[in-house]
């Protein structure tokens, strides 16, 4: 069968994949300084393996073949996936390809000199460079794929999510937010918590998130945690990759950044190992990516039945500090700590509650400027305006912590903000879900006991894979199509209630 | 120009090496044990890419037409670098590798049960076919090259070297070496060494070593120190990975390994950068790699003027050992502990004079082996009695501390070892050039000063690469052919004196 003879050409390509990531991982994590330029040449070479392997002009012959083959529910899918990805690695011209690398990598690298000297004016010429080919990329697959401009570079990201389907959705969350954000930090200004004294050393930081992590299942003898600048989940399924950066003064940001890279890492060791190397064996997009970590983090971690299981750990570990301050390790005050809700201007600083309403602002702007109904010098003051509104903050000539906070857009990634709120959304229903089906579940996670909740996310998520399109996978994972009803029944039970 | 087209080809093959090296590292440094499969996988594959760039029919037409081109030294050496590679890359039966891929993994890999169970009835039918695959290729190569069958395989570890330049070397060895053994081991039983008492935290160790590594100028801009099973130096000229293991109840073993591993380092991060992916700008070959890490270890850091410098570092680092048993921590105590000669069964324990006489068995071995003089089942008595002759020591029925202690049978590596006295006789060459040249060589070693030395061995030896021929390259670095008498020199002067 043709199908074979696909299968084996994304089983092999995917062992470069592999061996990129782990050089990727290696890039951020271990090599020193100097090893920078002839690595990114290295990688240069590799990635342009990886590209010509994934748009072999033979893959279009056997797709053809392959689609007229007997084949059961999963090569049925795995063809579709295979044929998504082939259409995307081949319908962009070469040029305007490696005019896109040029133009990100260069507002990128300036990005971050620009950001920290607030200076839009500089960056606004590179940016723009950035989004008009962006625009043209648009164009181009928005004709190839039969979708519009934004949702033919949103489905990259999220195969199958439009923006007709995500209008209702965001105009709900947007309207309902900045007033249960109002009430919320109004009832919390009267709750005191307690402060915990530091420092807390590295080491101990790295015992207490590794005990943490074992507990939530994550498998050391497929994975590590370790230090980068930027934390991240990162290798291959049966190497997951995950770090951190610590803080001697504070533990607590670091560890749940801990906790929320390992439901991402759950996902990836999750994933049908025979499925290994084959497009449907993959996650299924970002958006369900983002659901497994922010249900471990927002739906698990920050609630108090699991610090309930956490607070004596912390106190073990954190021995110095927990007798210094005995209060500040009890599970009530822990979870106040990881409840507070505050308005700020960063979107990775944010809270469960305000992070979709930084989200909408930035989905409604790149949506406009991919759609041509504004041009990239309108940003500013359109941020400044929807901040203005959906969280009282102005960033008027403060562009460094408004518009040019995030790395996305300078790096091209447009269409992929949404994924954060989706996933916060999925979450929200797995986790009704789960209350549903494991009437022990609150119970079993105040003494540590993550295995049945596990077991539910693999059946429903991980082994899933790529079978199935997201809305439907989001229907039969949680028992409801994809709403934002749960999201705001969690948000009233654990903030207003 | 088609050399163009040639350097271009191999500039491009290295960065596939590159990402070889990095991974390679990554697994015996960092990978978790659940990852091996299907990195191993990922490997073979991208190995399959290096092996089939590596014999491109289309080389065969470059190297031609391209050796008729006007070039200069440089661009000649090149060549004859490609050449030689090429050649070795083409000139075996596709079937023959894999079949000894299959048996030496096999081989190797029951090697290190068999042997922790002294098991040669079990070791032998495994090395036996490793060994017949071995002549098989010893003996297309001895016809592709024009050399006898040891000389070919040889040759690949060490270019230009054949048994009739070793046999003369190693006979006056082996006939000078074991009376100096007895006669230095007879002076040092009257010196008494001051033990060292631990534990020595792994933490301070790691500490030593990084700060001794400094001082021996290894650059931490392109490179690393990590932890692994099997202490080695990895990684790219431009990111060089030094590894090493720690024995908390002795710090000399592990802190000597690092530095013999930093001279191996310093070569590669000394190769020349602008040569960087060409055949011709590798490090020479094992011997001469072997040449640095053991004039670092032996020449250098094995001498009274380095531990002079050492000592006050490591009574700061171990400060409490140090305070214990102040008069262990002694420039002489650490010189006599460093220098202590004792006749053993393995290899890799063995001080530097008792050290050529395991290769001299080794090499007569495997010599005669692939010249079908020897056969595998006349191994265990040829060892036992020459073990008895050089050493004074039965390996009778002891096959584990005999010829079951080294990987490199089961693994293959056959004409390798002569590779390590080579080493040893280059670098004891190199040290007396290197006093010549520098009048206060051992007074800068004593205060840490290595710049003039490192520039020494970096117009001697680092920036030649691979320009010239070992002999040739050995002539010019240390104004002697090479031989003997520099080595025995050494031993005197350092032993017997």
């Amino acid at each position: 069968m043709t199908y074979n003879d696909l299968t084996a050409h994304y089983r092999k390509l995917n062992r470069l994949v592999h061996v990129s990531r782990i050089v990727g991982w290696d890039e951020a994590v271990m090599m020193p300084r100097g090893g920078g330029e002839s690595r990114a040449e290295a990688m240069a070479t590799l990635e342009g393996m990886i590209h010509e392997q994934s748009s072999d002009p033979q893959i279009a012959g056997w797709l053809e073949a392959a689609e007229s083959e007997p084949l059961d529910e999963l090569g049925r899918a795995n063809l579709r996936e295979i044929r998504r990805a082939y259409v995307r690695a081949t319908a962009l011209p070469g040029a305007l390809v490696e005019a896109q690398s040029r133009a990100q990598l260069r507002c990128e690298q300036a990005w971050r000199t620009q950001r920290k000297e607030n200076d839009w004016a500089g960056h606004l010429p590179l940016l723009a460079e950035v989004i008009r080919l962006k625009r043209e990329e648009a164009q181009i697959l928005s004709e190839r794929l039969g979708l519009s401009p934004y949702d033919a570079l949103m489905d990259a990201y999220e195969p199958g999510m439009r923006g007709a389907a995500l209008d209702p959705l965001f105009a709900d969350l947007g309207s309902w937010l900045p007033e249960r954000v109002a009430e919320i930090v109004g009832r919390q200004a009267s709750v005191s918590v307690v402060p915990m004294g530091g420092p807390f050393p590295v080491e101990l930081q790295r015992a207490a998130a590794l005990e943490l992590m074992t507990a939530l299942g994550f498998d050391f003898e497929h994975g590590r945690l370790d230090t980068s600048h930027h934390p991240f989940c990162g290798g291959v399924p049966t190497d997951v990759r995950v770090t951190t950066r610590y803080n001697e003064q504070d533990f607590t940001e670091s560890l749940m950044g801990v906790l929320h890279e390992t439901g991402h890492a759950k996902y990836e060791q999750g994933l049908p190992r025979e499925l290994d190397g084959l497009p449907v064996g993959q996650a299924r997009s970002m958006g369900v990516h983002e659901s497994q970590s922010l249900f471990q983090e927002m739906q698990i971690c920050r609630g108090l039945p699991f610090l309930t299981f956490a607070a004596p750990i912390l106190r073990r570990v954190f021995v110095q500090a927990a007798t210094q301050a005995p209060q500040a390790f009890e599970p009530e005050n822990l979870y106040r700590l990881y409840t507070r809700v505050r308005p700020g201007y960063i979107r990775v600083d944010a809270d469960e509650v305000t992070y979709p309403l930084h989200v909408i602002l930035r989905y409604r702007l790149e949506r406009g400027l991919m759609e041509g109904r504004l041009s990239p010098e309108d940003i500013p003051a359109h941020w400044d305006e929807a901040m203005k509104q959906a969280l009282g903050l102005s960033t008027r000539e403060n562009y460094r912590d408004g518009c040019m906070q995030d790395v996305h857009w300078p790096s091209g990634a447009f269409g992929y903000f949404p994924s954060y709120t989706l996933g916060a959304l999925i979450a929200a229903q797995l986790f009704e879900a789960a209350a549903q089906a494991l009437p022990d579940l609150e119970r079993d996670i105040a003494r540590g006991e993550l295995r049945p909740l596990n077991e539910f996310l693999r059946t429903r998520v991980w082994s899933q894979a790529s079978r199935l399109e997201t809305p439907r996978l989001v229907e039969l994972a949680t028992g409801q199509g994809l709403g934002t009803a749960a999201f705001k029944r969690h948000i009233a039970r654990r903030y207003l209630s």
